[in-house]
């Protein structure tokens, strides 16, 4: 692991999610830019392969005969292209924290250095892998709400409601870590890929009007997106981190010809599916009206609930089959999904237009 | 009663609405355009005075001593302006669906005539009158929620999803009957009314996408608009005819700088609100949390369900107040509320700029 | 009207009630036992017949050519025996509320005095007339969850939860006025009733345990009971005035061999229905998966919520269809629906075996 | 471990809970008590030390200088007590899954058991682990709802509605490998410890009706339950297996003088609070309203959901941090948790008093 020190999230839940399905072994880390951070922190987690940084890691477990195989990534933005670059130049599978990277150069850089390599890398857009989450697709893509025509997403959260000095809030806030798009980055770039993923459509253009609402913020913390997606679908896209009673509100409708979805991320094991002309349908993960597709993420009956570790835990999983394919030159089974290194382009590409949006008074800007 | 003829829906909302809490008396009606309609029309409901046109009802009801003291204008979009005109003109009060008219010029005439008038001109933007949404205007007026940044509007339905030659559908869907906005005119507007009204703030310019996704229908049944409000709120405004699972799921969530609120007409008994920092709360209908202006228009104790017949009943009260006050020429009370005809320009207004910000690919255009 | 007077409450709703589908005309009343207040409270409505108790309002009634043809009884429950029976006596239709008399001696009287008028007797369990609540009466009898085995039914109010001196409070609390039975009396006959109706089965015995929590209170404010139905189902019901949180949270569910069915008075305008081994339906108020006996009661599209007054009204109508045909001398359509002095005994009954088991340390009473 | 073979559900919800927060090493295993199946479970989980009965597991394991330090055992309800009382009697800490055994005579003897042993004993109530759970708890014993008066508490499922086949089935409606409660016994002991574990109140006496509704059952699939509590707070509890659309609706609902509660397992990050008078809160777990007791057993931020495992993980962390104390020779923190052998005791003598009481009428059967 790369990143994820003692005073971190989100590392702690990749370990935790690494941890559930008993498929990673945690070995090694350079678990913080600073040095002695990097140490304490690898001391606190009984760490025995310690690095100061993850060039050194990338070298020295890349010449160990039982070096990692796989590493993972959670800085902050700015830092994923150098750190997963450098794993991916040695054959090390790279499973890294989204957005892909903070610019839009870095992101290309990145997406050279992943097709050169062998290693796989794998962006944990972590929502794409909750079990009703892939029931929509896979409702989607059967058909069974029809043609697409109307998506709508949206991610609120309310904690930067004020201004925030703890080290989640910093370096989110900061252009330079974080990249030009503040809200619209960390979670704008969720909800586009829940978008895509579940519909199996492309925003093809959008337009966009960015805020910061809290004065002397240098990013926005409230984005409004109308998308247009091939096919002639319509959507709009809302983010925001100053809506006060919005925890991790991700929530994603989508309209066809013949019926209607919608799914929220605060309570994740309740599909909401309308037949058109019919009634309303609450297909509950791993319950009657789930299928295969969600059956296979879920761990326990219907009406014990999963959650976000269990979501991010099944992106683990794919990653670790994934990984397995590859080392035993077998093909990945065809249900096997997870975020590629094109899916985190399209991410940073989707900051970059609705940024250039924003400047140009919300003109459409093509993806 | 002029429109609300046999296979009408409105009216008869508008007749129990009227005599819900027994402060009007239904005395004479043109209820259709035919005439033998309206004459039938006329004897189901047991009325006497029956006219076969609105002139000459606005006529013969102007020169009789006991004539109708304010009217009730329930047709298609595209009378409101003719017929609200002729009673006026005489006098007598008008109570006017909305949107005003099918035309902005039409608006514009109206609102003249309005002007010279003596009479009142209440346009039934119903859903202003529900206990909680004058709660929700109450507390964003006295500060609860801090200064506005962020408006959410929403007006969903599925009734357009496949076409329909029902007549409830066939006038809305006609430009000529309805006026360029299809959805954004009949339910839009009610988006659009509600945001400013629970604000209080103006809609300056909007962005609008419109759709008709249905094959050969004229009008637009889905809108995505991008809103900017004086003083710097931002907000986002979708109205559908085409969203499978949603019957009339209109929802305003407006937060601001020191916390939030959310409302949904669906189950319009509760209203969420979150002061920054704190739990949400769950204000009822007359209930604990709940203030003067919700007390005002409950009828029945907190628990049990008012909804849309109780809330368009509120509106002929206020109605029933004002037209009370004029006739002794008194000051209508501070807490009386109603959409005027003002609000009703402002509605039309908003659908012609909706349309020309769509034709000229969704560029801002000014309110 | 008898009884509801000024400062009544449920007066005020039968009123609304009766007035929503304009097929009554109040014309008479004695609005208080008081006969200053009778006085005040007929003026305050515009009544023009006031009379200063039911006794001499029944004989003028009954003498006049223009007498009523049917009376209102919203008084406290003591009353109801000897006001209605003034009335049945001189062919005067009776719509009594709920619970039918405060002693199980009143109720014989009533319903011998009802068996030989010819005039109708209606009881206003209100509830019953919800358009859901008769889509679950219709989808029980029509097998949709196959054989009844457990009802849950639930009544739960909190604004007892203190000693209330509110005229509402203190006659509910008044084991003379109210009967022997206090939350049991007012709320818990109301689920009783519910459960019936919509299982079509009968209660045959009971184990209660109710109690008095606020001190001083002289009759229950919290009652639990276990219920066996013919046939051999088995429930519970639950009534409750202490329970902080719930306003008039009334909920029933029915789980049969085939299927559950539960239903909210807060929100009753969802039905939720699952076939065993399927997903979750939400019915709504004549949307799709609502049949004839929901539409029927119907008034608006689905999406807009009815509520209490309504549902109380279409009680109102069911009496005045009722009421019409005896007076055409033609029966009474099959699918009309009230409450009858039957099924009012057997809430008395009820509420006798209740008190009568609790005392017994909750041994089961044959009902 | 022991029990929790291949075809089990709970041992693997048992080793994820372990493994999440990387507290336990899974060594060594008994998983089945068919030896081959024992065998091949423990290969496919990559164990070395795999024995063919429990009794050869604590013998081996004691004798063992790296002998496991715990064991969890997941077999049926009939195993518990010999099982765990090898380990116990060999100074093995024991966490078993409830109930604790399938007889009250077993009970009695693994209390006796558990008091000789150094080891602990820890019952995997998981549900008191759930961090709103302990948010509840605390707040019930720190006033905010004043003196507890009445406890509403359910547990239904619907898996049971039709015959089952299946081996999760066939043991739990076993009366001798069950006891003689079925669902009492698996679900309703859950919601009985539930119940006193938030109020911190003792169950009394109850007064309980079983029914087996499934033909030829042997054990109750439905059970209805008053209960008295001490302090004169009373209760209805309500397990059931044939309630169709309910999955594992466990449910508390709490009121006091002051104040009500109510929480869900189906949607366990959301807490209702209302204190009389007041608005309802809504306190989601590590969110604003929730204190330390909730914050101390989360892992990610409000509004990302935990579920079913982190619940169970919690125990197991408990559970660690009392085995470390154990082994440190230093006192417990007071803010860990655990149920005992002696709730397990309880538990058991719950279900024998439901059943004794159910066979004589529903009887009340002192506690």
């Amino acid at each position: 692991m790369v990143g994820g020190g003692n005073d971190a999230f989100i590392g702690g839940v990749h370990r935790m999610a690494a941890r559930l399905d008993d498929r990673y072994e945690l070995l090694a880390g350079a678990l913080s830019s600073t040095p002695e951070k990097a140490r304490a922190s690898g001391e606190a987690l009984g760490l025995e392969r310690i690095y100061s940084d993850f060039q050194q890691m990338a070298e020295a477990e890349s010449a160990r005969e039982d070096g990692i195989e796989a590493v993972s990534i959670v800085t902050p933005n700015h830092v994923h292209c150098a750190a997963a670059t450098a794993f991916l130049a040695r054959g090390i599978h790279v499973i890294c924290d989204k957005p892909l990277t903070s610019t839009l150069d870095d992101a290309h850089r990145l997406v050279a250095a992943a097709e050169q390599s062998q290693a796989l890398f794998i962006l944990t857009h972590n929502y794409t892998a909750y079990p009703l989450v892939r029931q929509a697709r896979e409702m989607v893509a059967g058909g069974d709400i029809g043609s697409v025509r109307v998506v709508q997403v949206e991610y609120p959260q309310d904690w930067l409601t004020e201004p925030q000095d703890i080290k989640q809030a910093l370096w989110r806030c900061d252009p330079v870590q974080a990249g030009a798009g503040g809200g619209i980055g960390d979670i704008g770039t969720h909800a586009f890929n829940l978008a895509e993923f579940v519909t199996g459509l492309e925003v093809e253009s959008l337009a966009a009007d960015l805020q910061a609402f809290v004065p002397g913020r240098q990013v926005d913390d409230n984005a409004h997106v109308m998308l247009r997606f091939g096919g002639g679908a319509r959507g709009m896209l809302w983010s925001s981190q100053v809506a006060p009673g919005n925890e991790n509100a991700l929530r994603i409708r989508v309209y066809g010809d013949k019926g209607g979805l919608e799914w929220v991320q605060e309570n994740p094991n309740r599909l909401l599916y309308t037949p058109f002309g019919e009634p309303q349908r609450v297909i509950t993960r791993n319950g009657a009206g789930a299928g295969a597709a969600a059956a296979r993420l879920s761990r326990v009956p219907p009406g014990h609930p999963e959650g976000y570790i269990e979501g991010f835990a099944n992106l683990y999983s794919e990653a670790a089959t994934a990984i397995e394919a590859a080392r035993d030159g077998t093909p990945v089974p065809d249900d096997v999904l997870y975020p590629t290194v094109h899916d985190g382009l399209k991410g940073v590409q989707f900051v970059a237009a609705c940024v250039a949006s924003s400047r140009d008074n919300a003109a459409w800007v093509t993806l």
